[in-house]
Order: C-alpha cells, then sequence, then structure tokens
C-alpha cells in the first residue's frame, strides 16, 4: 500500500512507482478503498521507490466542541469503526475511557481528553516497534512507538461509541523522520485527525492508507519465505508549488 | 444480524421477522454481504422473534486432499481473511500451526489436523461462553464454547496463509440447542466448512452471518445503556418438505 | 428480482419464495443494492411464486418547494442517475424539460411540473407495453404503460441535473392490479417518488428493485431458449395487523 | 475521468496531474472501478493537464477459438455487461448478430465475424463524432468515429449474451492521434479486447476508463453553463525505458 489517494483532504498531482528490478503487480481496492499492489517479489535484493506530490493543508484541523454523533444518527459505514479489532481491544477500554473523558463534553473534548492522557501515561518511544503490539499490551508497556499510541487512542474512543480509524502516512517535519501513524474520530458529522504522538499537532500531512488497526494498514503484508527489511528510507519535502 | 441470505449452498424459501413492540428498522449490507438490522430499541421489554424455511445439504462437505492455494493465486476478496483480527491473534500462532500441522500435506489436511488438535487441547464446555475472549486465551484456559474453537481454528489457518473466516448460523441435532459457531477455510479454490466442536460434522447447517471473527458477526452488538438479555431460545426442525 | 429489501421506507416482515419443480438458485447483489437470484430453468412448465409482508407508509410522500440540489453537492452514489440510460435518452429531453417547468422554483416543484406534463402529453394505456419502448418512442406515440411514462419522467429529470431512478413494484388498489412502475427523484437531499401514471398518488407501496431504467430492473432477464411467459399474476392485500 | 489505474494489463509507474488556475477536486470511484475526479471549474479559461508513464503490453492479445462462456456460468460481476444500454440498444440487434455470425464458432469467432462486418458496413470517419449517436443510429448512417463503431460492436456482442463493455484510452501510433476507443468481450473465462477501426490491431494501449457506453465513460461530463472546448491535444510516446 504505497499509492495515496486523492480525497477532499489531499489531492495527488504527481506520482511515481518503480520496482527494481521490475516486475508484474496489480492493483485493487481494499474493504477501505485504499489502493493496494499485488506482486510476487524476486529472490535476492528487490526495492520499491515512490514518489508524491500532494496538495495538503498546512494547518491541522481542530474543532472543539464537535458534538458527539448518537449511534443511531452514525452513517452505515462508518459503523465498522466502532467494532474491536486485532490491535484496538476496544471491548476491554470502556472503564479507562469513561474515567479519562469524566467531565468532558461527549464528542471533540472527549478525543482531547484521551489524547492528553496518553501523552502523560505512554511515553513516545520512536524506533522500538518491530513486533506490533495491541492497546492493552501498549498501555501496560506504557510506553511505544506512534502505531502503539494511536492504537490506545482508537481503543478509548471505540470504547465511548466514537468511531475511529487508524491512518498511516507521511508528515512533514517528523522527527526522526519516518512514516506515521495516527488516527481519526468521527464527530459532528466528519472525520477528525488526531495524534498522540505529538505535543502541537501540525498540518503537513499525507494520508496513504486508512483502516481499523495496523493490521489493516500495514505498508507491506508478506507471504512466503521471511525477508530482510536491508532499508527503509522516507522523506518528507515542502515544494513551493506545484513543479511538474 | 437475523436474516440468513440465499447462497450457493442454502436457498431461504420463507421467513418471518418480527419485533414486539414494533418499531422502525432499516437495513444494509456490511462489507461482509451481511444484511444487518439496525433499530433503536424502546424501554422496557423488547423482543425479536424470526423465522427462516431453509433448503441446506444433509451431508458435510469435505474433501480430503484438497491443495493449499499459493498466496499469488488467492482471489483479492478472500485477503481480509489472511490479517489477524480481534479474537484471532494469527500472527501469534505460527509456531503452533506449523507444529500441530507437521506432515500433513498443505491445504484440507492441514486444517484437519488443526481441528483434530482443538478437540484434544481445548475442552468443549458449552454455556461459558459470556464474556469473548480470544484465540491465544482460549489455547491457555484449554476450555471453551464453540465460538473459543472456531477462533482458535481460525488464527491457526491464517497462519499458516490459508484464508479463514468465521460463520455464525444454526446447526439441527446441536445439544444443547443454541446458535452455533464454525468456521471456512478457503482451499482448493472455494469455502469448506469445519467444525472444531462436533466430532462427525453434520450437515443441516444454515449461515446466518460471515465475518473475520465473532467482532463481526455478533448476532447484536449494542450500545447505550447495558440490557438485560431475558431470554433466547434457538430451535432448529428437520421440514420434511418445503410448507410455505 | 423477486426479493424486496428492508430499508426506511419499508420493512420486510415475512417472505416466501417457492419454486416448481424446485432448483439450485444463487442470490446476488447488483451494483444498485438489489437481491438478484440467479437460476437454470428447467424443460417445461417452470412456476416462481413468492409473497412478501411489508409494512409501508399509508400516505404519499410529497415536499412541495423541497429544493433542487446543487450538482456539486450531490453525493456521489446519486451521480450514475444523472447520465443517460438505454431507455432514458436525457441528453435528448433538454429543450422539453427546460420548456415544460419554466415559471416553476428548481427542484420538487420542476419535477411536479414533468409529471403535470406527462399526464397531459402522453396517453396512459395500460396493458400495450410488449415491446420496451424509450423515452423518446413513448413521447412520439403519445401513449404508454406506467413503465415508459416513468421513462419519460426520469429523461426529464436528468436532462434539469436531477438525479433520477426507476422503482418496480407493489402498489395497492392499482387497477388493473399487476407489477407498477414508478420513479424516485433526489431533491432536498433525498429521494422523492413521484407516479406519473396516478392522478392522486397513493401510499401503499412496495418497492421490489431500483434501477437506472427498466434494462435494470427487469423482474426476469431471461437468456437462451425463448420461453413463453403463460400467467402472471399479482395480488396486494393491506393487512390490517402483522400476522405471522 | 483522466487517471487510469494499475491492472493485470497495465502498470502505472508515474502520473502527473495539475489544473490551472488550481482548484480543489475530489476524486472517487465509480460502479465500474474507475477513478473519478469531481472539481468545480472556475469561470474563465481553464485548463487540465495530466500525463501518464504506463506499462503495457506491445502486441494485441488475441485468442482465435476461445469458447463462448454459458451465461449460467459467468461470473456475477459481468452480468451488467450483457444489458443493453444508452448508446447500446442490444436488444434490437438479435438478428443482425445472429445473421453477421452465422458458420463462426461461438465466442472469439463471433466477436471476430462481428468486427469484420462493422469493418466492412460502417466507414470510419474520424473527426465527425460531436454529438453521441448510438449503435442504431450509427448503423444506419454507416459512418462514424471509433466511439461509434465500438458501440456497435458491443450491441451485437450483448445481443449474443457475450458480456461486452466500452474502454476509453490511449494508443499508440493512432493517426491522427486522439483518444480512442475500443470493447471488450467476456470470451473464455476473461476480457479480450476488440478494436473495430483498427485493421490490424496493435498493443501500446492504455486504458483510462470501463463501463457499458459513452454515457459511463466520458472523459468529462459537465453540468451548468455550457462550456467551450478551446483545445484538445493527446500525445502518446513510447519510451524505451522507465525514466523518472
Amino acid at each position: 500500500m504505497l499509492r495515496p489517494r486523492s480525497g477532499w483532504h489531499q489531492w495527488v498531482g504527481g506520482e511515481r512507482y518503480v520496482m527494481s528490478p521490475a516486475v508484474s503487480a496489480v492493483e485493487f481496492s481494499d474493504p477501505f478503498g485504499n489502493l493496494c499492489q499485488r506482486l510476487v517479489a524476486p529472490a535476492g535484493p528487490f526495492s520499491v521507490r515512490t514518489s508524491v506530490d500532494v496538495e495538503s493543508a498546512d494547518a491541522f484541523d481542530t474543532a472543539p466542541g464537535a458534538p458527539f454523533v448518537e449511534v443511531r444518527y452514525l452513517p452505515n459505514e462508518t459503523l465498522p469503526f466502532l467494532l474491536p479489532s486485532r490491535f484496538c481491544e476496544s471491548d476491554r477500554f470502556t472503564q479507562l475511557a469513561v474515567s479519562v473523558t469524566a467531565g468532558h463534553a461527549p464528542g471533540y473534548n472527549q478525543c482531547t481528553a484521551i489524547v492528553d492522557y496518553i501523552r502523560k501515561a505512554v511515553r513516545y518511544a520512536p524506533g522500538f516497534g518491530q513486533e506490533i503490539i495491541s492497546a492493552c499490551e501498549a498501555h501496560q508497556r506504557a510506553q511505544g512507538v506512534c502505531r502503539d499510541l494511536t492504537h490506545l487512542g482508537i481503543a478509548c474512543c471505540r470504547a465511548l461509541s466514537i468511531p475511529a480509524r487508524m491512518v498511516v502516512g507521511y508528515l512533514e517535519t517528523l522527527e526522526p523522520m519516518d512514516l506515521h501513524a495516527w488516527f481519526e474520530a468521527y464527530i459532528g458529522g466528519r472525520w477528525y485527525a488526531f495524534d498522540p504522538t505529538q505535543d502541537n499537532p501540525r498540518g503537513g500531512r499525507i494520508a496513504i492508507a486508512y483502516g481499523r488497526d495496523a493490521a489493516d494498514v500495514a505498508i507491506y503484508t508478506q507471504f512466503g519465505d521471511p525477508v530482510d527489511l536491508l532499508r527503509m528510507e522516507v522523506t518528507v519535502r515542502r515544494m513551493s508549488a506545484p513543479q511538474y
């Protein structure tokens, strides 16, 4: 999954996708609308290089006070994001979510309270994320990568009947630069982004894929003989104006 | 989810669906093709009674020796059933699945070996299934309801790159009579049923819903104030011939 | 297509579906969400009998003054219903639609004006509908069955950039009783029904299938050796209360 | 619709999409899987420039003798391509299709016979295609652009119960260079391309969009005040090797 799509929040103005050695690949849409590429990697070294020029908002979009949407009024397509999933055991987070959001207005402010709690309770430790752990496990360890903090945020939102989904993407000025993960919650009739690893979340975001949790949005899901990841490099650069 | 659909394996010849008191409900298809009914239950006692006349095979369909389908040849729509899900942590079952199926031909026979192992290792204890536990937890406890044994079977299949999905439905002659759960694995180009709780799996099955695990196929998913389940009654009766 | 679905406008409380001789059939959803049954009919006489108990509104839902939705604000899923289709050559009806609706407020009132025009300009001649003709042809002949008048209404709405779709269904008190066809237009954020063949459209409607025109919503689409339709009988009866 | 997708037949290795003046656009998938861009064009001159690097087969893929697939064995998703559509009135072409293919084996050879007939009966007259005409009209006029000949081919295939769909795309070495249209028929278990306007159909094809006919695959569908097409330029250039 390395093909960002254009949506209301971002516009893909240019794109490159090169495999070497070149192999045949096919593309399909998964149930979340992500464009997925299927291919059989050859034995030996194999590289995939993609690059994308995207227009995206400078500012991080917030809406303090945006109201909780009662479950009865949620669009059908948001319902799968209320259910527990592999790495977001929302069925085990009711108590925590209720206590962390006590006194906060239902909706956007609950999500802010959840994110604030995560920032305090779980140390952001980039670079220690080989094995994927779940929200329960991340909470117990009290430290994690962006993916783990995101899982925790999603689990708490769902525990309050707020649809929440994972986003994997690029974020300008991320330190150290890498792929990034954050989540979106459905509030006041639309999706809003929340980023538990950023104190002052910035714009300059490019969404690559959406899903219920890391199981759905892995950049690559590999079957067959194990592979060694030799190198992964991510660069995000601000472009002053469209250059094609 | 109480509206079985007609497919190649079953034909719905008649159906009744009564709520009392009567309330408005809407119906939609979820990502797995299940017909779901959404409604706001009134305060106080509320009952849903459904009944369905279905043509279904007498015999349980088996295919010893049916071959493993290499991941590269799997249809796109089976791929979500390779991923770990809330109650089937297939990413934690590789070792067990490999050891349990050692010496068995890839495909159907591996699934049989998995089911045989589950029957030995996990005691079927109907009636102790209030909280939904995951495959890892069921394996640890070494006992469970049909749902738990099914989760374990699914997790092991996926760990071997065999797509597996959960089925909730009715089974004639189940003792004690209740809703039942089993799983299907994609082998030799189609889905085959496996039932870890039945020594000699029987036909007479009616599928109500398909999904990745119990999170997707709950008969009801309830939000808002807690409800008490006062009574649930399931009856399956063989009909000698269509009677309408 | 003989399996009405539950939606916000109707609720299926009971259903029977009998083929004789009995044959295997499979069911799938078409791109419009209709449940379709596929089967190979045996040589010789073959009958399909269905029956359905549906809750439906007594009154015909109207909304004079409901506003036109600018194309930019239309939901994506309504867009296919703006395009011309086999029997609704909307690309040839701009001039007529504009002249017929002159002086009427954009939206619901335009649709009313179109329907009024059709009632005057095209004689409703039930029973003369063997060959399916298009909106252009129906307009030229100045007479037609409910299907033809509906095609004409759809073509005019689309010519004004109002999404319009065909509905095939049952209507209580239709004289003579038969399957019926009407159309829906997307106005003011939702679909409204219009029935060019009824002077004072009544409720008591059951939608069986939706589509762009008669090509999509045929009750049966038959391939292979020609068949003779020996008999078709439709009965609609008001039920005082759910009876199961 | 100007965003070709990667599939088994082509791979998009690079892409540019520039609008000037720049406006916001959103993207969605239509029922045929095409990526569609929605936007509100500003008043005054407005240009859209896209460019795409695609790997595509050099040779035109043929399969003389490939068998007709009986309707009962067709995949559900091919069925909409059996129905008549706006510009392919297949319900009016049974007699012609049967007579033109007399003596030819069912399947691929029938399609070849249809294409041969079209080349003889309808003069290819590039550049005279402002108004979109239907297969019936094109047949009557005995001349047309690639779109018209394609509609005629599709109508004849469907009349023989062979699913057929329209393709709009680029073709290297087309003379004069322009967008091109051809069709695909479902034979022997897959889609094969046919091009009624090319005596010796070549490879070097890039599919931009698929649909039932020209109504579905217009490069742009415009609503609101009429626009003048000031200039349209298409260039297809063979690249010796990926250059990014």
